[in-house]
């Protein structure tokens, strides 16, 4: 899974049916790299995320017939190199 | 997803069976590759979309026995940051 | 779907059974990178053609228990910036 | 499967439900991205371990109903050229 | 499907069931980077081979349930310009 920044959500009128009513947040990499991705946990801009793609994506939004390749899977509360 | 450019379209007489009458579109990202892409939205050149990729571009196409790994998901109105 | 341009075929003696007499091709990407796909549609060496990847090209092959990730399904005549 | 470092773990209280109790682990490629992956055979920061991308990383762990597109798969103890 | 190099051989004492007895080699790109594959075919270090990633990797090893994304195809005689 990757690890992302929430920059903000997505408005597309025109699209493909099989989204149904997920809300699609515009994700940046930390190498500034753009993504777009369904979001079922409800985050925030600004949020770091981690996300999970390929057929886990589709799994991952609880309705497994929707076209998304990437989802988020989580809010990163933080992560501890636990040494 | 992935955030590209509609670019224009592709003329391949000799193609194997597989992609119907779907249209096939060069896409380009903000980085400058190309790719092709179905599209089931109509999107024209100049047009910014969202695209799904793997399995996912099968489903979203409406016909998930299409040979595409990548497809237009929607149209791109605008993004907000909505911060 | 990549666009790349045929660089000639591979010999391979020694390799799994699973791509039945389907002949590989060695493809490059504009940027120079070498990759290796199967040719349903008999693509000459110079040729420019689009390849599919991922399930999609076991797909395209027309034979779904082929081994292969990458399949070249087009031959590009042209592409039109239709603007 | 790809060569990577395991850094810490990863704390996240709002997920998705389906990564039941597996841990996640931060990973680093010699390259210095960083990803997250499952963690079923108990890697400690600092470990090299391979990790299992894709749908065989649903597969390693044992519970092909998660989520993860990215799972640990062994713990490195060295490799040789064995030339 | 990938053109690598095979570097040697990878020991793995704590791994995840799920790689039978087949061998794990480490790959390099033309690149450099490194990759971890399953070795059905035999191949010796300093071997070009190429490589299927994906589910085809899985099928590839003729035991579709491994947890492989990487598995060796072929080795490559050579490959012909055939211009």
């Amino acid at each position: 899974m990757e690890i992302m920044q929430v920059m903000g959500s997505l408005v597309c009128t025109q699209r493909v049916a099989g989204f149904a009513h997920l809300n699609l947040r515009v994700l940046r990499t930390p190498k500034g790299k753009l993504s777009v991705a369904c979001d079922p946990v409800g985050a925030a801009p600004g949020n770091w995320v981690f996300t999970a793609s390929g057929s886990a994506a589709r799994f991952a939004t609880g309705k497994p017939d929707l076209f998304t390749d990437l989802t988020i899977a989580g809010i990163i509360d933080h992560w501890s190199p636990d040494g």
